[in-house]
């Protein structure tokens, strides 16, 4: 506290300790998301994603050890934030099944978001950093990342097309 | 509190007032990312963004005629959350000039990918209600946050590189 971080090197330990807190907070949180889906596209989805983001936090491990550095987390408001919004809104609006799996698919590309983002920024410090081998695995989770986002949208544009006045659905 | 949602149309007005609220918080929090940061180009990104921001707020608006309804924010922990990061770690911190901008796009760049989440359930929903003025203007946002999003993606892909051991900057 207080003391002036110069470091770039220090930076990526922070950012790095941040996406390791925020998987760890999926990992617990999937598991309520899997229960509140009824779509079953959406609870695959959800349930795939779960043994990815262990394997997501696996792979962070191997990037402190790159570094030689112990896996630290980094309480991170943002995740944090993402989350009191899905447990706000469930608890204020209570809504029903079809309104709720439409819910969830904007609350899960929110939080794939935020990882992308993370990973993003990541990345490139790692490369500018030289450190070839953490670059890698933080590509292999940033993919990761970007096809559950594509799935979780995909799922929400299917949904929002049902709601549509004189669907079928 | 208590009622059930069962109406998509209630849930695209609770998306959109969320979205609503995070553009104003966003326009009360560009000055002072404006002030922060050193480098040019993410000081220029940063107060093109500002401007941008202001339309999107107008667009918002517009967004909430189309609808017949009375714009109005809804408080969104998931912005909060973004910008308690930024807050906390410069508070923590106190970082050096590079380690600020270099930080700071990684902010950005997570408030950016808030805002595609967001717009991009939106307008899914929109299409659903065939509201397409509603989409359209949706859509204009979105495209702006996706050219934000690049723009603070390359500085940040620079600085880092600027990072990089024996690098000339």
């Amino acid at each position: 506290m207080g003391t002036t971080m110069s470091d770039p090197r220090a930076l990526f330990l922070h950012e790095l300790g941040d996406i390791f807190y925020a998987e760890q907070q999926i990992v617990k949180s999937l598991p309520k998301l899997i229960d509140e889906a009824t779509d079953s596209e959406l609870v695959e989805g959800f349930t795939r994603h779960l043994q990815e983001t262990n394997r997501q936090v696996e792979n962070l491990h191997r990037v402190f050890d790159e570094l030689g550095e112990t896996a630290k987390g980094e309480k991170c408001p943002g995740i944090e934030g993402l989350m009191k919004e899905h447990d706000q809104f469930m608890e204020e609006h209570q809504p029903s099944a079809m309104v709720r799996d439409t819910f969830l698919t904007g609350a899960a590309a929110r939080v794939e978001h935020y990882e992308i983002a993370a990973y993003t920024g990541l990345i490139a410090m790692a490369i500018g950093m030289e450190e070839t081998t953490a670059a890698r695995l933080l590509s292999e989770n940033l993919e990761q990342e970007k096809r559950a986002l594509d799935a979780v949208v995909t799922v929400g544009e299917r949904l929002a097309g049902d709601a549509r006045p004189g669907s079928a659905a």
